[in-house]
């Protein structure tokens, strides 16, 4: 089975394709640009939205649900935000279709024509701070701290599973505030939340770091970001997180009556996260045999499989083995299939990413042994049946630690420090991964390098520390203030 | 507060909205006919949605995710089904919007039109079909046992907070089946988890049925449904299950080979509930004070006040009460705001349905007692701080058996059998209720029942019995075979 997959050396692209389909994550549909999650891929993405939820609650935020078409006009009412999102908006027009002239299409009914149009939210400050306005009158209302789980629409030309599609899954929360310094505490704790979630659950450490002006979201005064590696060297943005000053307050008159019974505008954050998260997972653990999952995130920790095939004896272990794991709250299937054989499975399981996998025959039984294999290294190896429940708790335990130990170094050895144009051209044409250069801080400076190498800027890092240099922007020579991360990016 | 809702006898309808508004479950939104799900609301569907997400996992099925746009194409393939749908459907027909010749509005983009117009999905069956052809080759993919839960739009012309909205929240199963038989015990059993939740969960009784042909679902060639009673004596349909045949399978060539080598058609259901369950839990049970919650759906279980506000001793003995109550898995919260008064907050709590009040002054942590009032009966009595955890949680239990005794009285009270048209005329026009009536089996009387009296047919029942009677149409006196349950509907 893993020979059907291309492999990272010879298409990158391809192969990154091939892991979606083959360990059944997602496909495409129908509709251009949309995607289908299967139940495999649906799974790990219920793992991930159920601990960021659980982490927004404990942060004392609030689900809600608001409506899924915005009226265009709303869309207007924020002028940076209308030009970030206009071009690539699903616009409802009709509400009824009926049957052609033919008598048998269907076709739509003229006479059922919107009076305004809806727009597909692609994101949903504005319905939400059109609300706020009717929920926020005072202090006391505030802070107003609410998330949403929700499916939006971007009308993207060039598409890609999980990375880029025109509907996808995703969070959005959204706060209001009575003070500046109370949002972009927020906005930073979410971006905190975000970075940590990466590194323990998804094993993938991320830079986290400020955003240019020329990369803020519309709408918003900052964008914070978490910028993570994949291993072909380019970056990838995995979740972002801003401040959005009090723009919407103002383009929805939301004001609150403060401690001294004057009116103020309300300060706010927007912050999400989305199923390209998927996509960032599968890039920074896969191997050419497929997916590699962290333990964390795997609906299937264990697989067992019977050598050659089950019997009474081996079903009987199997199910001693399977409660003791079951205890320890590890998620484990007893693959008993008797149509396809061992190497089958094997490489079945290979390709969906499954981190452990136990093999039992009758020799092991009367050894008192098992098999245990890890998915991240390959490593095989004959273990004592006696506490194999500990063993494989241990064992998922060092594979989580082992998948970020190896990212980490990945991050560290593709972040480079240059001072010149040369040194910058090398890292994004060749090497691969982050080029940290002084940039004097011009969007026009920033366009220019873009133009010439393709590689943006992600971030201004927070914790990324390194000896100072000369600050000279990298491309003009002009003063700078401020190193930024560039990458050519996902 | 409570003097804010119009009472039940006044107006009911009035009632029900006063309090999804009062109780701040949900709210209009600026979309004509979409609403918002506020925290408080959006936390008691979370309780439902996991609920059954976790019956539906415990007998096999996994969730999955499809596109929200479905091309106008594959609605038209099952005759009954675009029938069925085509008149509501909100139609995406651009993708870009631009800025207007005002140079300052915004118009949509008349050159970014679709070849093939989109439908928002009213329902799912026919891009998961158009998949599921991909998917399913031989008898060894099936069963495929696939939940969905998504937003869906079906442009209403009146609405009503959660119980007829035009975009709502659901789960949607879609099954797919090598026989006839299997196909229609997983309509029942799926029939079965969710007059269980609505007994177990919700302290909603109901009845089981087969729904008319004339009120089938589009496309499907059986539909079961489970039915309930408000307050007001109509019947709310609660949730459908259908058997649908092989009419997708057809529709969309989904075939398999089965275990002799040959190619046949799938067999298929599907089923769901709504975010209209929301209305049918709030009419179910609420009063003129307030919304009434049983205790297993409340996101707040307990609250505790101090009386008249919050001090050293209070604060600590309440903290004492909380963790006890935590421990046992109660959900409490402890209103120590000191800038309302007690009797405030007792209406507020009243108002949000929460179902034990725990009120503790100075005098009664001299006494060694704490006031208990529960919502449903609102009883109060001072009990004895000793042992108050395994009181509350007894408490708790009893109200939400309390409920569910109450109502299962009310529908009794309330199915009438009758074999008379005056009979029948009474208890639809007057008593309101179930009339339990023999009918003929043709659509055309069912129609003119309707037109007559505005009951229709909500199902023949599986587990109602009574008396046989003669066996005659209650409206045509033509031979009858089966009795059906009529009502006033939501």
């Amino acid at each position: 089975m893993s020979k059907e997959i291309t492999s990272q050396e010879e298409n990158y692209s391809e192969w990154y394709l091939d892991i979606v389909k083959k360990a059944q994550l997602a496909d495409n549909s129908k509709v251009k640009g949309c995607m289908v999650i299967k139940p495999y891929g649906f799974a790990i993405w219920e793992k991930m939205r159920d601990e960021l939820d659980r982490q927004f609650k404990a942060t004392g935020h609030q689900n809600a649900y608001f409506p899924l078409f915005i009226p265009k006009s709303f869309l207007s009412k924020e002028a940076a935000h209308v030009d970030g999102f206009a071009k690539e908006c699903a616009v409802v027009t009709h509400h009824r279709l009926k049957v052609g002239a033919d008598g048998k299409s269907v076709v739509v009914d003229e006479t059922a024509k919107l009076e305004e149009e809806l727009i597909v939210r692609p994101t949903s400050e504005t319905i939400i701070w059109d609300t706020y306005k009717d929920w926020i009158k005072s202090y006391r209302d505030l802070p107003l701290l609410i998330n949403q789980w929700a499916n939006v629409v971007r009308w993207e030309l060039r598409t890609r599973l999980f990375l880029r599609t025109t509907e996808f899954l995703w969070q959005e929360g959204h706060t209001a505030h009575a003070t500046e310094a109370e949002a972009i505490a927020e906005a930073r704790q979410m971006l905190d939340i975000y970075a940590d979630f990466a590194r323990d659950f998804m094993a993938m450490p991320v830079y986290k770091g400020t955003k240019t002006p020329n990369e803020r979201f519309a709408g918003a005064d900052d964008t914070y970001t978490i910028e993570a590696l994949m291993q072909d060297g380019k970056a990838l943005q995995a979740g972002t997180s801003h401040f959005l000053g009090q723009n919407f307050a103002k383009a929805f008159e939301v004001t609150f009556l403060n401690e001294n019974n004057k009116n103020e505008y309300v300060w706010a954050t927007s912050w999400g996260v989305s199923t390209r998260l998927m996509g960032a997972l599968i890039m920074s653990h896969s191997d050419n045999e497929g997916l590699v999952l962290p333990p964390k995130l795997a609906p299937i920790q264990v697989v067992i499989i019977p050598i050659p095939k089950p019997d009474e004896a081996i079903d009987a272990k199997v199910a001693e083995i399977s409660q003791a794991l079951r205890k320890k709250g590890i998620t484990v299937k007893y693959d008993n299939d008797t149509k396809t054989r061992p190497g089958f499975k094997f490489a079945e399981y290979e390709m969906r990413g499954v981190p452990v996998r136990l093999a039992l025959g009758a020799r092991d039984l009367q050894n008192g042994t098992i098999e245990i294999a890890r998915r991240d290294t390959k490593e095989k190896k004959s273990v004592s049946l006696e506490n194999i429940a500990d063993y494989v708790e241990n064992l998922l335990v060092e594979i989580q630690d082992n998948l970020y130990q190896k990212a980490s170094q990945r991050l560290k050895d593709r972040t480079h420090t240059v001072n010149t144009w040369e040194e910058f051209v090398d890292v994004v044409e060749n090497k691969g991964g982050f080029a940290y250069a002084y940039w004097d801080g011009t969007t026009e400076t920033e366009v220019k390098i873009k133009n010439l190498t393709q590689a943006t800027a992600r971030c201004m890092p927070w914790d990324l520390e390194v000896a100072e240099g000369t600050k000279t922007c990298i491309l003009t020579g002009a003063p700078a203030t401020q190193r930024v991360l560039f990458a050519k990016a996902y």
